[in-house]
């Protein structure tokens, strides 16, 4: 089975992880979001394709769920003295990624390029694709003006009031060289249980992708991130309050419904079964939490079977 | 008394601590070498600057002689994951410096602008200026062609054969602002115990400032780095005699013989004062090694003594 995966950070890479337990090494390309992308002390972070790469690639640091296991913060320490902003936790060892990655892109190479080399440097088993190579910045509206991505989640710990969400400049990106193929190609398409605006929305926003993905003949899937009307984990629930989209697997489908077959939603919420088929999209319903190791292989192992 | 510092790194940083303990904070400006810039993971390094500035900030590795006390090398590790070169060894601590420094270059700052705002970060009581805000790059010419410096100095460990030396790209280079005016102004200018070749070399190269040494009314003096027809420390030696210059103190004042008045060379060359001497410049013995703080003050105070 060719599948695709559409993903996020952290969520998503604990599905990857199950799923990259199951299906054989290079058989499932992973698109990630890059609307999260952000310049820090002059380099390049994509922190979810660095998510996935350092899940997938066996050294991300398990208790954060960001970033490099083992890792030290010296650098951070030394740029206070030099009024560099901190609040952006890069850690030395992460700091390698983003050093490497930005001397590559100054040099003329692709994001998908440096994206395909740090994951093979990793030890990533599958291709990992940018959604676009053209920048795409998520951006949300607070009382005081709009924020970057990183600003509102990381520096102000996603406590402001978000009125909108934007991506910016997504009418000009592309979607990354293989990424409509793949979509194309595929037998099935995952939508890992992301934030389905701030992780998700970007990648659909990219010209061509939604499209790609209303045509393709893979049966589409999603896991939903909302479980009985709160997010998993993160700012999802409120975003997409924020968004007008009902906080719930019903809002998860009636979001993905031009091209979505099927949501996986979590067992809780099987009373929502006939308000999700009522939108044209087959519910099926399991313990979507991964709690360890064994949960992740689980919920995969669920996706894959109800692709098959 | 109005004084101007000419510099390399390690060797001119002792004199230039021992200088600063005794006179006043803001009076004596530092000009320092740039031929030795370069770029290491895409980040401009400025080694002889900031050995300067770690220096006269109080922060350098006394042992080393170079980088941040303190230091670890995590960033350096995890980068050999990447294949990217480590033999040019950056620290953790130090990696804030160069980051600090390609951000605000980077955002169209000069090399005079950002030096000055890393010296005054570290709390460095001098003012600190590049030769240049244009790049010159120093060259070595190797059995199997041309070498920049720190890969003659650090990736070769100087256990190459040079042939010649260059100053790439300093017919196209002005002097920083300042640096001219400061030598015009100053009572004395001190050629610091610093390479002649490599590190005054370059400074000298730059159109403007071998004129304005000759111009100036001040008192220029400098301390011979060559002991006895040998370096105290480093290549000085070799490239001297690469260059064609007679390895003593008796070379290095006839290199700078055009505006030279007064060499400070050690006790041990006593015997060499009718040579120099006869060249135009009129020589001082004293004890020139610095093995400690108390050595650098002496040879400090020798120098403000030779000046007076």
């Amino acid at each position: 089975m060719r599948i695709v995966a559409l993903a996020g950070g952290t969520g998503a890479a604990k599905l990857l992880r199950g799923l990259n337990a199951l299906v054989s090494p290079g058989t499932m390309p992973v698109v990630g979001n890059t609307g999260d992308d952000t310049r820090v002390w002059g380099l390049h972070v994509s922190p979810d394709l660095d998510t996935i790469c350092y899940t997938l690639g066996g050294c991300i640091d398990e208790h954060r769920g960001w970033g490099l296991r083992d890792e030290s913060f010296r650098t951070l320490e030394t740029m206070a003295r030099f009024g560099e902003p901190t609040w952006f936790n890069l850690g030395d060892r992460d700091l390698a990624t983003h050093l490497h990655r930005t001397r590559l892109l100054t040099e003329g190479k692709t994001l998908t390029d440096v994206t395909a080399a740090i994951a093979r440097d990793l030890g990533v088993g599958q291709p990992v694709l940018p959604m676009s190579d053209q920048p795409v910045r998520t951006r949300l509206l607070g009382p005081d003006g709009w924020l970057d991505f990183q600003e509102y989640f990381v520096r102000e710990k996603t406590q402001v009031d978000v009125a909108a969400v934007d991506y910016a400049d997504a009418s000009a990106a592309r979607p990354a060289p293989g990424v409509v193929e793949a979509i194309a190609e595929a037998d099935a398409v995952i939508v890992c249980p992301s934030n389905p605006v701030t992780s998700i929305g970007p990648i659909l926003a990219v010209p061509g992708i939604a499209r790609a993905l209303e045509a393709t003949d893979a049966t589409v899937l999603a896991i939903s991130p909302i479980i009985g009307g709160e997010a998993v984990s993160g700012p999802a629930g409120r975003l997409m309050a924020a968004c007008g989209h009902e906080v719930s697997a019903v809002g998860v489908a009636s979001t993905y419904a031009p091209w979505l077959d099927i949501l996986l939603a979590d067992s809780q919420d099987a009373a929502l079964d006939p308000q999700i088929r009522s939108g044209g999209t087959r519910p099926i319903f399991t313990n979507t939490v991964m709690r360890d190791r064994q949960g992740e292989i689980a919920l995969a192992r669920k996706t894959l079977e109800a692709l098959a």
